[in-house]
């Protein structure tokens, strides 16, 4: 972990060279994708079962879960572990709840009402990526929020492992979040399956959740015949450290950012020298502690760094520049500070407020945008499971007063049948 | 314009047949825009150029559009006109005020604080299509909801006409509304331009607006690098029509829609068969009066239906089915039946609410979900142009209170620098 005293006219090129770093050519992997999506919706059904047997090496009968194996999962899980999934559930939903859009109208005098109606999508698919990577709290964090939303369908796909089944936390975390079904389909197959359905699955309307290269490819192919949510890269956290913030804690956080895998990004932006070198120590020593040596030693070494700026302003205007998936303030007074924070998936405030506590338990949504695109796009919620519809009544009266302008407008766009529309109405009456 | 009696097992037939119409194979446009895209990153305005002359057939020196260029523009427009768009920006403003989130903060006795934080994004395109189809209403609809979610830059691309200059409607529009700068930059070569940047013009964060097959296939290439709004189709509109409408209206309604092009899909869906003749026998009498009539012949015949139901509870299951752009209620209580629509982009309420109401003046936007899509998405609006960051602080007290729960999460998941993140804050306190 490099220690960099940054100048604000370098802001730009740091930022620059971490956006490089997902410059990836997906030529071959779209290729792929392609072919998958185009079969499965040809053949439907039988091409599924044909990707199931050769990509993941098994020979399903039956794509759904059944009542069964959801059963036996549970036996399969601690009575600790279901408290703590309950209770997070709970902190979840009472979060995501405050999120919920409700329809508005409004009139005026003239007999004119306008407005928003807000309703829930009917079908969702969820996918939840399988092996090493087979979070409970993915389910959680991708279900609830729909859930919350009034989403009454919701198909959770997720890969078979080699021996036909799946992963028990999965079925649990999916069947206690509120799942209409669970398939066992993984990877590009499993986006193509819900996006274009087969004889025997109805298509979902909008596909979330995270997944390897295939899945996230899938989900930009099929994205504009249903809706997605994100395209999620590596995870990353930015710490903000003034004097005040203890550099083990700061440390212990860049590391549980690093673990996730080598291209995770663990980033320290400090007022102080002192406090830099302290938490590059800090990181060498928790480091030898930690399960995974490997992972955290490439990513801490070609994706972290602290960065020394001369004061917070400056911390502030690389952080803008950044746009972090995570942001932690470690500082004195964050709450002053928040007004500044313009990018960011999630902020996490003062010394007691590590990430890990919002990837499992404080309530908002752990799915957050990563590489900048914070700049553009928000955490996964409920408004991502709603959708609008305007809603306009004009009264005649109301429609007469302002047709010689609505006519206008037509005739200046060359459109004689919108005109006419209007026109008809009185000249017709 | 066919009439079909339709039973509601024959609905999703005809819902699939519809979808089908897209179905088209973008690999020669994909395989361009991906060159054009790849050539713009790597060389900058000079390719820029280069593409201006090459597609556009223009030698231009400066692509941004000059300060005199739009004095200039504003003396091409009458007063009159001035004054409709003028009317038209103040009540597109009006309604999209309503549509602006703010932040909200929340928290409980143990010292937890949870909030969501609102925040503008800072840097957006809009790419306004040229030719026959310039609309200033299309210009308005884009930018208006950026400049009331408080986008401080707003950059307009659009394509240059072959005397070097730009459409005065769509400058005169795009400044009315607080446009930054404009571009003579059209086609996949603007979307590129604004998605990347180039030695002199700064990269947007998201883009929006309508456009060709290249640029819609670009704003899909570039999406996740920056926001896109969405992929719109042809236009359509679905009338729904009991014996108390006035068929000359939903005919004229139905050819306003279908005027646009030949793929525009005007549908109508009644309860009563001598409306559905007379709405037929409309269409025939007043299309031989409007301007476009090889279009209108065209999508009439293709695109276009009126279908007979039995009551309108299968007229609304249509309707949900379908999941219109523009849905008419021309029915004798349409407040009533509002609430049976699941989804429509926009929804028409009454005799005199004729759908190019909403086009240029009502105030919602008339960028509105096409194909189907309204399924899970929305009419363009303030959301599209604002983000969140979720915001978690804890106090020392409350973090201890369930870090055995967040604890015990990360050892389920097997990952140890997670947990080790909150044991060290009580371990080395």
């Amino acid at each position: 972990m490099k220690i960099n005293v940054i100048e604000e006219q370098d802001i730009a090129e740091i930022v620059t060279n971490r956006k490089n770093r997902d410059a990836v050519q997906y030529d071959v992997i779209d290729e792929r994708v392609k072919s998958i999506v185009q079969t499965i919706r040809r053949d439907g059904d039988e091409a599924v079962r044909g990707y199931i047997k050769s990509l993941d090496g098994v020979d399903l009968n039956n794509v759904v879960v059944s009542a069964q194996e959801i059963e036996e999962a549970y036996t399969r899980v601690s009575d600790d572990m279901m408290a703590v999934l309950t209770e997070a559930k709970e902190n979840i939903q009472t979060y995501h709840a405050k999120q919920k859009e409700t329809s508005w109208y409004s009139h005026n005098a003239d007999g004119v009402w306008l407005g928003q109606q807000v309703t829930p999508i009917v079908r969702i698919g969820v996918y939840v990526p399988g092996g090493k990577a087979a979070y409970p709290s993915t389910v959680l964090m991708n279900i609830m929020p729909a859930v919350v939303a009034g989403v009454s369908d919701i198909t959770v796909t997720t890969p078979v492992q080699p021996d036909g089944t799946v992963n028990p936390m999965t079925l649990v975390g999916a069947d206690l979040a509120g799942a209409s079904r669970i398939l066992k389909i993984g990877g590009a197959h499993g986006i193509a399956t819900l996006a274009y359905g087969t004889e025997s699955i109805t298509p979902v309307d909008k596909i979330v959740g995270p997944g390897n290269a295939y899945v996230a490819r899938a989900k930009k192919y099929v994205f504009g015949d249903v809706g997605i949510d994100m395209i999620a890269g590596p995870s990353e956290v930015c710490v903000v450290a003034d004097e005040t913030a203890n550099p083990a804690y700061v440390a212990a956080d860049l590391l549980a950012q690093a673990e996730h895998d080598e291209l995770a990004s663990a980033v320290a932006v400090t007022t102080s020298e002192a406090i830099a070198s302290a938490i590059q120590t800090e990181v060498e020593r928790q480091m030898k502690t930690r399960d995974r040596q490997a992972i955290l030693q490439e990513s801490v070494t070609n994706q972290g760094a602290i960065y020394v700026t001369t004061d917070l302003e400056m911390a502030m205007t690389f952080v803008n520049a950044w746009a972090p998936e995570h942001l932690e303030l470690q500082i004195s007074h964050p709450f002053e500070w928040l007004p500044s924070v313009k990018h960011a998936g999630a902020i996490f405030l003062g010394h007691y407020t590590p990430e890990p506590l919002g990837d499992y338990f404080a309530g908002p949504n752990h799915t957050l945008p990563t590489n900048g695109t914070a700049k553009f796009s928000s955490p996964l919620g409920v408004y991502d499971f709603m959708k609008k519809s305007s809603v306009i009544y004009y009264t005649d009266d109301a429609l007469e007063q302002v047709r010689q302008q609505v006519e206008q407008f037509a005739g200046e766009e060359g459109l004689d049948g919108h005109r006419d529309a209007v026109r008809i109405r009185f000249d017709e009456k």
